[in-house]
């Protein structure tokens, strides 16, 4: 026995972007419906990172959603370049003045939930999108959390469902159509119970990789360092993992602490061939994923649903379907920017494996330029913080 | 019959770097002999590229030489960066203040001759360095224009020779030793008659390779457009070469003459391992080549004798050879700088034979990036119209 669900917008993934899209279509007077495979809990409580660039952050305080990022989260204005045992400040605010908010992703996702399901919202948990009928009245076709059938009509689709989208299909044809690239090399990532190493971002190059110290509150700490991909989890002991990170970040002594949790983060670059077909876009990692060097993820994401709101409101208060028209090519100039950031972020700090000497030095001194320059600290300074929304 | 000559500085090399040196150390009151293989009029009459940074013209400045950069030359207060048919301007003026001027190396080095000659330099071409023997008093063995042997006996030799710097070896105990680069593409080069096709140059990316609109004086032109290193410069019919040049800047009507030259000029990345050994120091092209892209090889050459004449005067006239021990660490700076440009520009514009489509995308995002950043245009501006000079 099929349920049938009738409403204006369906989004497939209750991530950031899927939570942030009703919210906003709310405002407009749009109802939707918005599903997730995961279990509230589940996706409440899995430990995320989370640096918001200051246009995110604005985009939730119009909603009233912002106020623990600014409350609870921590202003950051700045991070530290870390190079030849030296650490190198890029100054927001003095550069392009402007700042990020260290604040984690799933605290994000609870304030969105929590303030959706106060406002009526129709969001299910447990519901698994097992496929979408493109058309006039698109249609999900889904599993709820009993593994009854499911199907939620709609006037249109939005496909905010992750890497593993099961919405990108119908919209280019395949699950895996796009833009690729893969690295030679991931993130080990320990989660410890400890107080923050340094007041900002450490992003340190040493002559063995990579390593960033982050942070996600002020007893818990993120830390990660360059590994090759096939890297076994359980392969160091805690001591072993410490000198692993210390040696990378030489100038600066890490405060340890209990790791209890620990993973090893794949990187990829990734943009779908097509972002729409007919009643059904992607917004978010279902449209693009990035390498997390940069911490753009999250925030192109919110990027495409501000975009992607504002087009749906013109197609289905006013019939007008210019600005969904023209999103895949407005949203594409925003992706690409933040891809070559990622790629840039990536490629400035890490060590390939194949780098030759000559790569090496090159590398330093397009560091060193960077540092020197107050037009290079700005440079970076205004993509980490995110550029202007287009107008 | 060997005849010896003695002076206080050997500079085999009679270059931009070389001849600039002999005038720098003239002004300390150090006398030196240059020498150089090829023949005044063959030096002179090399039709070469020029552009110069601010703090070149600057330098040739304050030794009387520059009246005709400025005056010859032409300063250039931006460049054209185009792609996907559209061309975007990185104004120097606006973004760092500073400018370049377009003045031929060849006519920088008929400046040069002519003013040390006045000055009753020593300055002896058709003269081959054979070898340099180290130590307390340096040796250049050589043959001169005759054929017969000639040696300079100096208290310091400088390699101002070139690429192809018999000097290096003595150096780096090699005469290849050092970082290296190769690129898989060329440039196809050509000189014609024809008036300026543009006031500034156009660096132009296009699907089929890069292209470069240049000029040299107000009635020859040269043009460059991306090619395989092994083309053949017979393989192109002349309005073959306008096709391949035209369908690489779309949005612009080339202006067509005569061509009267076309070579291969490969691309290579090069830094010696060593730039000083004992009584013997590298500069220029001797010590390090770049890709042409963003014109840094005579600009790097300069910025090379401004250090090591400083560091030749405090060692020869004061016995403190601090700022000669340095100068391999202090010139590096500056070189590492000029190679990632001189990468950068090359990566930023031309299509790599590998490129994947991920690649291309990244590629006009990251042109995107620089061109609708203020930040980006004067990050790369600053870089093109020269760094300035370390205290």
């Amino acid at each position: 026995m099929t349920t049938t669900v009738r409403t204006r917008v369906a989004i497939v993934g209750a991530g950031p972007a899927g939570l942030l899209l009703s919210h906003l279509l709310d405002q407009a007077g749009i109802d939707s419906v918005v599903i997730d495979q995961r279990s509230r809990d589940e996706i409440e409580s899995t430990i995320r990172a989370g640096i918001l660039e200051q246009g995110t952050v604005e985009l939730l305080d119009t909603i009233g959603e912002a106020s623990r990022a600014r409350t609870v989260g921590h202003r950051h204005d700045g991070i530290e370049l870390r190079f030849e045992g030296e650490g190198h400040r890029i100054d927001f605010a003095a550069t392009v003045g402007r700042a990020v908010w260290l604040y984690p992703q799933h605290e994000v996702l609870k304030d969105l939930i929590a303030a959706r399901l106060a406002a009526g919202q129709d969001l299910r948990f447990g519901v698994t999108a097992e496929g979408i009928e493109n058309g006039e009245r698109p249609r999900v076709i889904a599993r709820d959390a009993e593994g009854n059938p499911l199907e939620i009509e709609a006037e249109f689709v939005v496909g905010s469902d992750g890497s593993r989208s099961v919405a990108r299909a119908t919209v280019t044809g395949s699950s895996t159509g796009g833009y690729f690239r893969e690295y030679p090399f991931a993130w080990f990532g320990i989660l410890c119970e400890a107080p923050p190493s340094s007041e900002e971002l450490i992003y340190s190059n040493s002559p063995d990789g990579f390593a960033l110290v982050s942070q996600r509150s002020d007893t818990v700490q993120r830390m990660y360092f360059q590994c090759d991909p096939e890297t076994d989890t359980a392969a160091f002991s805690e001591e072993q993992l410490w000198d692993e990170l210390q040696k990378r970040v030489p100038g600066t002594t890490l405060k340890q602490g209990p790791i209890f949790q620990r993973d090893v983060l794949r990187f990829r670059s990734f943009v779908a061939h097509e972002l729409r077909r007919g009643r059904v876009a992607l917004v978010g990692d279902a449209a693009h994923t990035v390498p997390p060097t940069g911490a753009k993820g999250m925030n192109l994401a919110i990027a495409d649903v501000r975009l992607l709101a504002a087009a749906l409101g013109a197609l289905l208060l006013d019939g007008d379907e210019r600005l969904l028209d023209a999103y895949p090519e407005t949203a594409s100039r925003r992706i690409w920017k933040a891809q070559h950031f990622s790629w840039w972020m990536t490629s400035l700090l890490h060590v390939a494996p194949d780098a030759t000497d000559f790569d090496r030095r090159r590398q330093l001194g397009e560091l060193r330029t960077v540092v020197e320059s107050e037009h290079g600290r700005a440079y970076l300074a205004e993509a980490y913080c995110g550029w202007p929304f287009d107008a």
